[in-house]
């Protein structure tokens, strides 16, 4: 039976050793019969391209390794502010609008409206309302959930799996123990689709 | 002749006058014959429902709202950080994944990759290999792009209208003339359409 193709999205990308993440995430897979598939996979040649060439072609490499695959784990880490990189983000929502299984981690437990609050040094207010604001009126989310509620409704309505972790010290975008968290949900999820197939 | 929807995606629904924004949109949708869909525009009863809930609620309303929409305009004018909301930009990978017709303005001509280095404090170097990184030796994009190649990719493989604009002080997310842009640009390629339909 060929591998399930799992596209992996995550910030790690921007890592200087992002292969390497890349490779021990696709050796994992493989223990749980998997195939992952990194987006640094495509090994472009983008030489004699300019920028913004090369930039868009990337994008569209990583849009059709997504039509390839059969569900995506998405790492929405927060990245550079208060949520998760937009880059992920936006493979989460292509994937979930083409009918993929999506799952996601994020190795920061901190919770989504105190990063938020912290990321805008505690210039925030609560208006009239009852809603907590920003310096120029804008509010902040209180819903109790992992990042943006289109992130957390998107795994709400896809594979429900979003494992939160905390990371150690100095391993935020490599820590992959909410990854292989994700893995075992989907072998788990396989599983007992096989067992229900199988009933008589 | 139905109006076509066009699903109004945007920051804009965390102002304090998010409702009266959503209603100068959708009436500059009316101007040019389209219907818009603001996300607030679904007025869901979340009284009874614990934070989470409501949260949940309101993600799987959108949802349900863009699957009603022919076309999404996106505002990609960066929000808390040198990125676009995110809530925005999984709606983009949403609707693309669908099949809708995505396009997009922003109100902050200044390039992404200066945003970036702005928001890092300047705390950023060039590694041996050439690229640009922080202090965490994340790389920094330099594709001559509006945001994240994803963002740009997505409208460069969609509709290929993201317009660039300078807003007036104080109005950032109010600011409506990219959008009206947006919809010329829609009708314009509707006509279009009409036209070659038309031909004997």
């Amino acid at each position: 039976m060929k591998a399930l193709r799992i596209y992996l999205a995550g910030p790690e990308v921007f890592l200087n050793n992002a292969r390497e993440v890349g490779e021990l995430k696709k050796s994992l897979c493989r223990k749980y019969g998997f195939e992952g598939v990194f987006p640094l996979d495509a090994n472009l040649d983008l030489k004699d391209k300019a920028p913004r060439e090369a930039g868009l072609s990337i994008s569209e490499e990583n849009e059709r390794l997504i039509r390839s695959c059969e569900m995506l784990i998405a790492n929405v880490t927060p990245f550079r502010g208060p949520s998760a990189d937009v880059g992920t983000v936006y493979e989460m929502g292509f994937a979930h609008g083409l009918g993929k299984r999506v799952f996601a981690y994020t190795n920061i437990a901190f919770p989504f409206t105190k990063r938020t609050v912290t990321a805008l040094k505690n210039q925030v207010s609560r208006s009239k309302d009852g809603k907590l604001r920003d310096s120029e009126g804008m509010f902040i989310e209180e819903a109790d959930l992992t990042d943006n509620l289109m992130i957390d409704g998107c795994i709400n309505a896809n594979s429900k799996v979003l494992v939160i972790e905390e990371a150690p010290a100095g391993q935020l975008f490599t820590y992959l123990s909410g990854f292989e968290k994700c893995l075992i949900a989907i072998q788990k999820k396989k599983d007992e689709k096989l067992k229900t197939r199988g009933r008589p």
